[in-house]
């Protein structure tokens, strides 16, 4: 399946090595490519240059991100919650028609605190919007034509793609939307991911709960002594 | 022990209840207990008048929130989101020096809406404060000689005592909080409730995470058909 991953961040490598691992034609879009190929100091995450990873991942390509877009069948959105809904909106005619994960949290990004990013406890990133709205709303009525489904919120993307590395996969992932053939196809991905507790948790106002999670996810990372990501998930024991 | 529980709805009449069966001495606070004692018909949610529900429970006391906190050596708040930090703060003479155990979701109520609590979708009661405070943190700057724990607000109250009713007990609670004697007291009373995974997130801030997580919990409950409340538990599987 032909499937576009918006984004180069930690979060987007993840879900792009483990769809080209699983045979899929994965187009990567960025704001401009040759930016992001002249890059060689690591981002602000610190990982390497992506160019430099995208070497290591022969077949993979790399589109501005209308050109991506128009060539997934589905896509995934891996731009921050910042840029997100702009870098969307701007493509929007690209994203009709189809489905449209998010995994974003709409973290405010303040280059004033000493460590903006990710959540240190005391100087974390508060959310914009955040209870009364979500980013996966926003998104969805910016992109009216599209279906927005939020999953892979609730946990690093490292283990969205990677379920087994968790308690041998024993951990719930969450879908929420307002379109049922797209909730479908998201949860037959995170089958082929390994998945096999995926609930839906019915509409897209859902995802107000799914963001705000963030905060807790941390707290637990940090309760673990697992700083700046986690390798955890929570299950739904019912 | 002497414990005080501060509240009269169907959380703190989880708490009462077990506590009495544990051995503990019950010391429950209301605003006005003549009132309280005097009403017939079900509170707004639901639940039998607490003259009632009392009548099955003896032994157990009921006082102005004063002379409760006054009498328990642990205490433990079921005042409702909206009205503990100002009920607490005219009481705190009384809980200095103590352990309060504060579990409320600081839910805006509205009563312009169809159904304004609990949070059915569509018509979600938005929290204050949210995202850059939490009740937590607001009653501790208003009790400033108490040691407070944000505890049990993951989970429905009567789960909370009865942890073995969810997947046999198998499941995760949370504890956070600044001071770590209080931290001890409040998961020593989990562990004699039936918990075997109390998880401490560390400083208070921590409380923004656990009260945000509300939405996703009625939004579980809501996928697994378990309207208003739910009967489930999260385990943190790492």
């Amino acid at each position: 399946m032909k499937i576009a991953v918006l984004g180069t961040g930690g979060g987007a490598r993840a879900h792009i090595a483990k769809l080209a691992a699983l045979g899929h034609e994965v187009h990567v879009g960025t704001r401009d490519p040759q930016a992001t190929l002249a890059r060689t100091a690591p981002d602000m995450m610190g990982n390497a240059p992506f160019g430099q990873w995208l070497a290591d991942h022969p077949g993979v390509a790399l589109h501005p991100f209308g050109d991506a877009a128009a060539r997934g069948e589905l896509v995934i959105n891996g731009i921050d919650g910042r840029n997100a809904v702009a870098a969307l909106s701007a493509v929007a005619d690209r994203l009709a028609g189809k489905t449209l994960i998010d995994y974003a949290v709409p973290y405010r990004y303040d280059p004033d605190l000493e460590h903006p990013w990710p959540t240190p406890w005391g100087v974390m990133p508060a959310m914009e919007p955040v209870d009364t709205d979500s980013l996966g709303e926003q998104i969805q009525r910016a992109l009216p034509a599209t279906a927005v489904v939020k999953s892979f919120v609730t946990q690093e993307q490292t283990t969205v793609v990677d379920p087994a590395s968790v308690a041998g996969g024993d951990h719930t992932m969450f879908v929420a939307g307002d379109d049922a053939d797209a909730k479908r196809q998201t949860t037959d991905l995170l089958t082929a991911y390994g998945w096999r507790d995926v609930l839906d948790l019915g509409p897209l106002v859902c995802a107000r709960g799914m963001e705000m999670y963030a905060h807790l996810h941390s707290a637990i990372g940090f309760g673990l002594g697992q700083q700046f990501g986690g390798h955890f998930g929570i299950k739904v024991m019912r």
